[in-house]
């Protein structure tokens, strides 16, 4: 099981909270690209971090909607949605490289995430842009959801291998889907979160805010960095993590 | 003596209406990288188009400016220059990539261009920019000067090659730059353009405005591809290097 | 029945290609307020082109999406879609409050339009961000449809006076919408767009593309400048037009 | 003498960290317009809180530089500049009237303050940008200055009153000047920041960095509303221009 945490958020003047102690504590860094977050120099700043830290890079591409810091649903073409996407990992990727690094997987970013996972148009170019970059195989991380093996299914088709995500910190409904940040409970207190993450690892289940256990296949667990106590929780998810691994 | 042309500046669904008859007379297409003009779907097709015609790709990198298309000069700091020229030519690069095809040099864009010509500091930021894709050891594309030493010791400094371009119809002033297009006689003519590119094969001299015979050591011409008669003026100077080359 | 037309399109360096001879044919421009189209400078030279021909100035607010030229839904909260409309009418209204001008209408633009038309929640946010500037009570462009009274009735409870537009040169479903673009014989020649606004003129109806009568109310006509024989087609509509003034 | 303040200067997602507590402690709230920070829903918001504390607002318009936070100057047309400050103004003016209030003077942002205060061709724009708002005659927020005397009389040919301020907690260069922040001993502590104010207050002069008294005329202290201890400074500021009124 590794961690991920989504990083390289600030722009310009403004800075996105992140300590930058949680580097350290990740296996997996999902870099925003310029569209959402993220400029140039925030861009080479966080690669540098994840270089140094030995932590994996991982494209974080959004709808070009920085206002709206990506979470705003766009109807991009699909011509439109497919050069966006490979705009932004070619950029990062490239200036990974300059650092002697490289992208290694792609993760979508915020509404790009969420329809990516409800609509097959969506993830049709989704997989055509990340299977693009052939030579270098990238993986496309995504939600882990009782119904994985329609997504396997497709992303076969692209040749795109899949990396399993679940979030340690956020309510599921019913249905495996992330209940909304509209709603009441859909952030878990640390304690919550720590007995969601223990409990997935022990048996590789969920239990959805509606009481139901999903189970799901989890590669890797999502942190959130900007949130007080970011450390601190992702410092006690690094322990379970190291438990379960012993045993 | 190579022919080379600004290309990829059109934006969603604006087109700068360059005549597409002109990629097949090129050897070198400077493609936007979507800071100054072109966007994600607009750079693969001039991508695409130069693939097809075996066109060299060169990144066009700008200023952060679409509203002026680049050709504003902005207070970057190094730091900030630097990243988002390596940002410009990472994006091209990777988009490329997908296509088969790489960036092979780089061309500043209307304000960097000219600011890299005049300012020791931009030179340097441009120089350490593209000296950082080392492994491909990108070239740079300048104006050619009679005063091009200086040029070519810093460039040597950090090991950038320079590919020297003339201007085919600008007129030049007596110290070697470019008329300001604000002023009268800064473009020239189809007939004054001709014969500006036949002296310059001839004895590698242009003609100043001041009527100052200017030594240049030339090894691309630029065109323009949105002026009418565009396609007319490369096809008559692609025959007089032609000419010239068999002679 | 008035003739309105979109204008002040041109961003920066890139010119939308309208016919400066439109402008004297018509009663109402729509004129572009930087989001998806027009600059400060763009914007002031429409509006000077409208106030020297006496044409009435329409704000023609878009979501912000200038790379996708406001064609593109976006997933916008009602409280940023009303600030963003109202920050655009707003800055209209005073950059031709200085040449002695003002605002008389709005209409939103694109994507904006065609989610107005087909979604209450978002024409609950027009209606709202337009009966803010109470005092010049400001009315709104809106599609002429069969089924108006909806729309009046909800335009009523916010106080907000409706125009009706129909478009000249577009073919219409048998719903009473437009024919996408997208599809085949969505834009009519000038032949059968002249006959659709004869008819408009003689009898009040709209024949749609599945050959239904569409009875309509309308009070104005929206024609094009942007494309080949624009100006033709505005000036025989309006000879249409002053010959059914005159029976 | 009065507070001022600059506001509005989150933009979507990110906050920048004024704490608001400072509202009522000010007089003058400047807004920034959504070209270097704010956007339409921070800009309504800003309104409300300055009309809630009946303070006064005034558009804070920058070059068009949302990366560089307008603190890079740019080199725009006087054409280009005019237009730009004159859309800033009338969009925050246009949103302060949905709220019943108005924009009540103007103070360049940032790189366009400061060219303001050097350059002569950026300060004909600048006046003659406010100056177009002839009916509310606009004034100007601009830096308290010795030499004082060519500003006013510049402005005075366009018709447009001055407002000068000094900065409570910056250094002053000799020649009275702002220190650049680059500088070390820019930004001054709270108490010499106190001093400063303290001795300005009671004869007004600031002594700058290099020892020498400069002679100015201020109406209105800036202060600080992102820095820790902003709220604690503005109202000593406050209390010693109670204590000052007094005597």
């Amino acid at each position: 099981m590794l961690l991920n945490c989504d990083l390289g958020e600030s722009y310009g003047a403004w800075k996105m909270p992140v300590d930058s102690a949680i580097m350290p504590l990740l296996d997996q860094a999902n870099i925003a690209c310029g569209f959402h977050a993220g400029d140039p120099v925030v861009m080479q700043h966080a690669i540098e971090a994840a270089v140094t830290h030995k932590v994996a890079i991982g494209a974080h591409p959004s709808y070009p909607d920085r206002e709206g810091f990506g979470r705003r649903s766009m109807a991009m073409s699909a011509a439109e949605l497919i050069a966006c996407i490979q705009y932004q990992v070619s950029a990062l990727n490239g200036m990974a490289g300059l650092q002697g690094s490289q992208v290694t997987y792609v993760k979508p970013h915020g509404a790009l995430y969420n329809d990516f996972m409800r609509d097959a148009a969506i993830r049709r170019s989704v997989f055509f842009a990340v299977a693009g970059f052939g030579r270098q195989r990238l993986p496309l991380m995504v939600q882990a959801h009782p119904d994985y093996r329609t997504l396997q299914a497709e992303a076969a088709e692209y040749g795109v291998p899949l990396i399993y995500e679940a979030f340690a910190d956020r309510a599921y409904t019913d249905s495996g889907y992330l209940v909304s940040r509209q709603q009441a409970g859909a952030v878990l207190s640390l304690d919550a979160a720590l007995e969601q993450v223990a409990r997935l690892l022990r048996d590789g289940t969920i239990i959805s805010q509606g009481g139901q256990p999903l189970s799901v296949n989890v590669d890797t667990l999502c942190v959130h960095g900007d949130t007080p106590g970011a450390v601190a929780m992702a410092t006690q998810i690094r322990q379970l993590i190291a438990q379960q691994a012993k045993t």
